[in-house]
């Protein structure tokens, strides 16, 4: 075997025990606020047929796919003709002879052909929620990564907007949970999510172009918004060619305030549903826009019935797109308003899931939380709670091997108790054995020197303080419980 | 978008929601007993470059390596001359060409990698626990997995024998806890744990076996002891041109009564230890294998010291081999007697974890979970705890819009009393919503109908008894909590 300096592939990451354990809490609170809304654990596999994923991300995404080598003789189909035609194509004509199977690239696509494969069994509507890692062949960068978790929670087979509802009652619920730990206002997320719906957004447009084969052009200048204002909107639309016909409704629809103070979300959709209607020309006809509004305001019905508390949090912005072109409803997403950091959450409602695996019309609403960022929130707001990190809560020291026997029982005895315990394993210098526990975060260590042993006590000093108590292992026992 | 019937590569399984939260309780079982030993989570990414991943598992597990193809243009160092020459070793040349990545194999050799790369800020010793999946191009069948999950848990840096009997501690833990859900005898997993010496091992090879370069044929053969007898494994090791000189010792070593009754592991051992001493010919000279006879009974006398009460289920087993090489101490495998099933723990003693990444000297001792193998035995003893599958326990029949409006504030306080709940998102016919909470595993059905209403009363069905009772919102909250 040679030797070898050993690394990892870029854009992927060892987590070591702290940041497991950090990981591990959002996780669980993520988890159980997906179980007490009735969403069911899905776990789909890593390796996906090709087929699967294929076609289904777009051209980039075909690109970014990570593909595995077919097993065995990988070569025997190819040719030494795939190669010498240099045409651009050698990779795509040669893809399909050495490799089947790719690495799942997100969580929806596997969720949407498991609901077509199961179809026959499976109990609409179906909630389910997935927390696995997807990977892609993205250039690394700072937060971005190959190989990355998603928590993604779905429902399927029902266009209630209950469903959507309860998606913005789980984003406060994950998000005022993880708040619970903050000492002070200031270590808390200040968050804001940001609701639309995709026929609100098509208002705009018809309003706003007269150009309408070129929507995904607008919606990207309608999203620098925050960045270049109306008239930086107006300006870069004309740049791309539109035509400035519609452009004095963009004025009207983009404001967020009535003269002298910031609408409500409510007060918003009122004014913005308002505008839809003057600008249509026949006063009779529904404007595209105005569905969207009022399945939105049903929305913040629901929630009300809900006797929901935090509509303070809940910002209606007639301008939120959402990258993926597959939502054709209601869309989602959380912002973190102090921590520099793109969203958080997303999702949205969409028409059909799994049309491309040949069952149409399913239709369902579902989002996502980005463990990795809300990870970078809570570490520079130092939200973890401080358990977090650790998991051995007691270590006892090691003098000889006559008192190693003599700790066995009461080692026994913690663990006994559910306390995470640990014996140093050989006998050692005191001095490295706190540098240890102090290494490895653990609160307390357990000794017991001769005096000890014959009063039968312990001596227990908490790391943190620096305490020292003299106990006996009931004590001990009660201490650490 | 082309359709398609989708599936999944062979080998590979898409886990259900009763199955995940199966699959989760057996994982939380040996997470938390791994933790109240002071084992820390650790993860590696899925990717590892195949030059840490390549010569580790033998010739065999190279095969296995599942490859990942390069991304971008990934045929840009292949020639038409790599493929021409029919060698046979078309394959060899070209994979460096085509493939730096691989899919994680086993959880050992990126434990390996971890330690040599953090081996500047680790505090030793280092105790990991890692539950992660792997995969193998294996050719798939009944019970093997293309993709599988290991649980493992490792201590390097030191030689503490405390540590072998923590892992008997750890073994036990979690087959009784398991075991904890049985309502009858019937139900348990009847278990035993073999304990061996790689140095008793070769006390009987070198005892029996004239050619010592002939080592693992012969661990081959007398693995097949509890098949073929004492007389079969002469046969064969004859067959196998091993000589005969050394085969009276054997039926001394292998014989497990004393001639009345079976003996007990630490008669055995003593027996055993007594013939080592025997077969030498210099009385003076230690046998080699009475060193690994005496590192097993200190790992009994520790767990006398730990007051443990299950020696009836560790067995002392001479011939217990473990297929892996680099073990070189303790060794470990946990047998369900009264499932058909291989065996489903095992581990042992390395002493140079880390030499094929430069850092010699590393040594450790870990054991291994086989989590598809456990879930087997529990479903075939029916020892899942009822509750392991459900997640939703209460479902809120939905009759019309009105009623849907007037039941949110109650679903919003059973979710605030942590019962996981949900209102059938949209009205419908009672015996679908019925059929709906069946399908799921929902326990409860909560109703309001207009008589109940009107006293503020609710119905309240359990699905599993059939029985209704009617009680006011505290009292549902009393019984579903």
């Amino acid at each position: 075997m040679s030797i070898q300096k050993p690394s990892i592939p870029k854009g992927t990451r060892d987590f070591g025990p702290a940041v497991v354990a950090r990981r591990n809490y959002i996780f669980g609170i993520i988890r159980r606020t997906f179980e007490k809304f009735g969403y069911a654990p899905l776990e789909t596999p890593t390796l996906e047929n090709l087929s699967v994923l294929t076609g289904k991300y777009g051209d980039e995404g075909d690109q970014l796919l990570f593909k595995v080598l077919n097993s065995g003789d990988f070569l025997k189909d190819v040719t030494a003709d795939d190669l010498q035609n240099d045409d651009g194509r050698a990779t795509r004509r040669v893809l399909p002879k050495l490799a089947e199977k790719g690495l799942r690239y997100d969580l929806t696509v596997p969720f949407a052909r498991y609901v077509v494969m199961n179809r026959g069994t499976l109990v609409f509507p179906f909630k389910r929620y997935q927390i696995q890692p997807v990977w892609r062949a993205d250039r690394p960068q700072r937060g971005r990564y190959r190989e990355f978790y998603q928590c993604d929670a779905d429902v399927v087979g029902t266009d209630s907007l209950l469903c959507e509802a309860e998606i913005v009652l789980m984003m406060c619920e994950v998000l005022d949970t993880l708040n619970k730990e903050a000492k002070s206002e200031d270590q808390k997320l200040k968050y804001t999510i940001k609701i639309n719906h995709r026929d609100a957004l098509r208002g705009i447009f018809f309003a706003a172009a007269e150009n309408r084969s070129k929507e995904s052009d607008f919606f990207v200048v309608l999203d620098k918004l925050d960045k270049i204002g109306t008239e930086g909107v107006k300006q870069e639309l004309k740049e791309r060619g539109f035509s400035n016909n519609g452009f004095q409704w963009l004025t009207y629809l983009l404001r967020t305030d009535d003269g002298n103070r910031k609408m409500t979300s409510e007060e918003r959709m009122i004014y913005v549903n308002a505008m839809f209607k003057e600008i249509m020309s026949d006063p009779n006809a529904e404007p595209v826009g105005s569905k969207g509004i009022k399945q939105l305001q049903e929305v913040f019905n629901i929630l009300r019935g809900f006797d929901f508390k935090q509509f303070q949090n809940l910002e209606f912005d007639p301008t939120l797109a959402r990258g993926l072109s597959y939502y054709t409803g209601c869309i989602f997403e959380i912002k973190i308003n102090n921590v520099n950091m793109g969203s958080v959450s997303g999702g949205g409602r969409y028409d059909n899931l799994t049309g491309a695996f040949g069952l149409p019309g399913v239709s369902g609403v579902g989002f996502s939380f980005g463990v990795d960022r809300l990870y970078d929130c809570l570490e520079e707001l130092n939200l973890f709670p401080e358990g977090a990190a650790a998991t051995t809560r007691c270590l006892i020291a090691n003098f000889d091997a006559a008192a190693m026997t003599a700790m066995l029982p009461v080692l026994r005895d913690l663990r006994a108790a559910g306390i995470a315990s640990e014996l140093y394993p050989e006998p050692a210098k005191l001095a490295k054995q706190f540098k240890y526990a102090d290494g490895k975060g653990i609160a307390y260590v357990l000794l017991q020197g001769p005096e000890e042993l014959a009063l039968n006590t312990f001596k227990l000093k908490d790391l943190r303080t620096g305490q020292e108590q003299t106990l006996t292992l009931p004590e001990v026992v009660a201490t650490l419980g």
